[in-house]
């Protein structure tokens, strides 16, 4: 089963997390429901990335190590399948490391801090020079994954768009070093879908800001996440006209409910006035209420019995292993030091 | 013969060159001599660093490959012993990159910068901000190679101070992170030969001046090494007195010639008048081709036979790999990744 399915697949694709929390809808709808229709069609890896976890959390390294198997969960029960997609542990693939030291050459410290991506990180960590060199460096890390599996698409943001940059100029210079061409530039897939907003309407939905539903979100929790969202401050009474754009729980609606033209019925009952807030609320909360319980369901039944996420992450780790230290071979060679 | 050579040693020590260039007079009178004789005390490590020597070199990767045999020749060649000393080569060592790629979230680019030695190397390089990332953080690397085998003593000039210092608040980070002490801290083994003065008086003696006598040296190379030696310049005639410090004969013949009485004796007889440089020059040469002769012959012999010398650091680096993942578990267990 293993053994064949990277045949007639067209495209070799990597992504991956970092595993410093649960995932949530926020990556359900930018990048998850994504990775299940792709497996049908490509080669495709995730990385669980505890390695660049570690980049801004070395001091609290439990918040790394205590998510990974989450995070597995987490793929699992949105539905990607460990027999079409490789799943894998950064930190259990000695060659991502090994790339990373040889790109560390190729490599200057003013581009890194050029890369309008880490540019802007460091701004909004508040970093200043005090900045863990393994953060500063980690678009150098992520090339070495990107390469390491040969990847040739890339699902990413458009923030994320200076990193395969960063990672093709080494890809030019490995392969100029070489003499041949070893290593595949690789293109972005940028997701179709718009991102999806905060239950604060303040921000995307992230893991560290308390304002995202989690996939394994409790029936409470989501109860409790749609009934503090943002709609319209001015809509006060049912009657009045609300206002549509910018009120999260329809952007909600527009990303999960199944039935749009129901969606774009309730978005004119707004506009017009005479639907309230608790009404708009409560369908949000049916419909999210019905898309999570059987994933959170299939969660708490994978983490239940954590030797078989244990042993998903194994195999697919060791078939990495193999496809990473194939690439760090060639690259070795470049340098002139398969010697041994 | 291998497996009982680490029992009642007394200190663990890690040592190594840059592979860039073949090893000179000043590396035997500044450390190769020290290691021969620390051997047999001592469990005693020779890290050929093919990494390291990349980090400034990695447009011109040759540089660093074409000069691994050479340095191991240089090794066996002045006595040092690979069934006392394990000599090992850095690339093929995997928790290497991974012990680097750990701590470089514990140490701060700003920290990095202020590392006088580092520093001290920029300026000398003139690399300004297009420094290699990789040449910056090599203190990382280096800590991670001297943690890595767990190493408490690591013979330095005392311009290497500073890196030994950034190793031990690594390790000192990593231990608290661990709840426990899973690393040493090192101590300095500063060599008590004064550095030996390149052949032109000019500077120490440089793999990449053009300023060096090989341990390789043909006999046309070394007369003519002499010959060019750096003297007394206002000592024009014969007759005339002769200034003994800073005339790099004298330095020489203080390094390397075994009769002290007699090289006192020429001393007097230089500050007096009616020595000349082509004299000492003379007795010089005599004592270098003589000490250079079975070092270049046993050289010469081993590189005939490349099979051997691979093997020589096949072996070493498979013990050294076995220590190296041990220490690298113990750290990977510190962030909680030893999951699979």
């Amino acid at each position: 089963m293993k053994t064949n399915r990277n045949n007639n697949k067209s495209e070799i694709i990597l992504t991956g997390d970092r595993a410093t929390g649960p995932l949530h809808l926020g990556h359900y709808v930018g990048s998850l429901k994504q990775r299940v229709s792709l497996q049908h069609e490509h080669e495709q890896t995730i990385l669980v990335a505890d390695m660049q976890g570690l980049t801004d959390n070395a001091h609290n390294p439990a918040k790394v190590s205590s998510n990974i198997l989450n995070v597995v969960a987490d793929y699992l029960a949105v539905g990607i399948d460990p027999t079409k997609t490789t799943i894998c542990l950064q930190s259990q693939l000695p060659a991502l490391a090994e790339l990373t030291m040889f790109y560390s050459n190729l490599v200057s410290i003013a581009r890194l801090e050029r890369n309008p991506t880490v540019k802007s990180e460091i701004q909004n960590k508040a970093f200043g020079r005090s900045i863990p060199a393994g953060f500063l460096t980690y678009p150098i890390s992520q090339a070495a994954d990107i390469t390491a599996f040969n990847a040739t698409l890339v699902p990413v943001g458009d923030d994320q768009l200076p990193m395969l940059e960063q990672t093709n100029e080494i890809v030019r210079k490995l392969n100029s070093l070489a003499g041949k061409s070893i290593l595949n530039e690789c293109r972005p897939l940028l997701s179709n879908a718009s991102r999806l907003p905060s239950t604060d309407g303040k921000n995307k939905m992230s893991k560290s800001m308390g304002n995202a539903i989690n996939l394994g979100a409790t029936e409470k929790e989501i109860r409790a996440a749609v009934k503090s969202m943002y709609t319209d401050p001015n809509h006060l009474k049912i009657e009045d006209p609300g206002q549509v754009e910018g009120n999260v729980v329809f952007t909600y609606l527009d990303a999960f409910h199944s039935d749009t033209q129901y969606v774009s019925e309730l978005k004119d009952h707004y506009r017009e006035g005479g639907l309230g807030d608790g009404q708009t609320k409560k369908v949000l909360e049916e419909c999210l209420q019905e898309m999570l319980r059987p994933i959170r369901a299939r969660r708490a039944e994978l983490l239940d019995d954590k030797s078989q996420l244990i042993d998903i992450l194994r195999e697919g780790t060791q078939v990495s292993r193999e496809k990473t230290e194939a690439v760090l071979f060639d690259v070795k060679g470049a340098f002139g030091l398969n010697i041994l």
